[in-house]
């Protein structure tokens, strides 16, 4: 039995990740392959805890390399746990969020040393990159006015989509240099045409895989 | 008003490290240096919080990585709301374990790899190291008898000993590689001899700040 494949889908708020990792997940057990779901932060219930940590209101102010060691930490564990053993099982694991959007939303969006996060991700994880990256790419307003219309925010501020668009940025640069392991799907359009192109990276996956 | 100088004391189970912090602080005090006395693990709230992670019983094994990143992400927070903020305010902190303890009980006494550790050293304080790093040294039987003394442990096991055995010989090894950071005391003599060696360092110390 082959070792599964990892997939991981990011993006900002409100472009279709969580809709449509469900979608990948159905349509490529249609096709015969087990699946293992998850999603960043937490996985496991240590994992959560560590992240409920940074969650709990305190008074102490709490550093943001500390905030940093205890993603990684969390991840580590996810990973050791959930994300390996299911690889090992020979399923493929889909994954919301990971390191990428520690980049993305920390690096780009909130300025914090993007090389130091590199390190930490070699530490944690340099015997296992996402195989593939699926970039769910739509313009901040469209991701905002969904996350909105889905009523999670109140009002749609300036300053927040000018951080989406930071975030944004940074995966679309992260896209451009590593080509192989990104695929980029159009979030800008109707679900069932970005399906049409989620489906169509997902069949180039298994046609990868049977190689 | 100058920064403080961060000493650090380290040394195997019962060589005498909490006996001299409290000797050592008072000697200095009564030289008119203000001292903050700290140890890890732990040292702010938050700090305490991660390393209780640790220590509650969970049937979920505990990834050997995780652990590692949690034990950072408490000594990250240490640093950054204690330790450097005492050293700002040009007090002396002496503490008791960092990372060394890290590198001797987790790498040389359990075969953690001791590059990583080193990285993650980096990436929590390349910006500060102690400044000296008090290693009290003994035999491990005399550190595990006193301990035992003590009334800490109840039977000294042959395995304990190995492992300690370990543990000093690479507190000795690092103490080797960093002959300015390191003052090696010898703690295998009666307690005023081994304060008579330590006051003479501390003198040192004052010396060197004076200039
Ligand atoms: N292509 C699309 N066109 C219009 N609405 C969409 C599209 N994709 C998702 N949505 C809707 O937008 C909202 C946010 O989608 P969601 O999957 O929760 O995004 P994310 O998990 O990336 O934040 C949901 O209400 C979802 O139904
Ligand atoms: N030089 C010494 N000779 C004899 N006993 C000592 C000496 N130094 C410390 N002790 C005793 O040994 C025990 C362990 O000392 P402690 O300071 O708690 O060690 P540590 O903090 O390094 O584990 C204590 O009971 C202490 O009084
Ligand atoms: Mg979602
Ligand atoms: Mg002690």
């Amino acid at each position: 039995m082959s070792h599964g494949k990892f997939i991981t889908f990011e993006g900002i708020e409100g472009v279709g990740k969580t809709t449509n990792i469900d979608f990948a997940k159905a349509w490529l057990e249609d096709r015969g392959i087990t699946c293992h779901l998850t999603r960043e932060p937490g996985g496991t219930p240590l994992a959560e805890e560590i992240r409920q940590l940074l969650l709990v209101h305190r008074d102490e102010k709490v550093s943001p390399l500390c905030e940093m060691l205890l993603f990684f930490a969390s991840r580590a564990q996810h990973l050791a746990e959930r994300i390996k053993p299911a690889l090992d099982r020979g399923e493929w694991v889909i994954c919301s969020r990971f390191t990428d959007a520690t980049m993305a939303y920390q690096c780009y969006g909130r300025g914090m040393d993007l090389q130091m996060v590199q390190q930490l991700a070699q530490i944690t994880h340099a015997d296992l990159m996402p195989d593939t990256t699926i970039l769910l790419d739509a313009p901040a307003e469209v991701g905002m006015q969904r996350a909105w219309d889905r009523g999670e925010t109140d009002r749609i501020e300036q300053e927040k989509i000018d951080f989406f668009q930071r975030v944004r940025e940074g995966y679309l640069k992260m896209a451009q240099q590593e080509p192989n392991r990104y695929q980029t799907v159009n979030a800008d359009q109707p679900l069932l045409d970005v399906q049409i192109d989620l489906a169509k990276t997902l069949e180039s996956l298994i046609q990868e895989h049977l190689i």
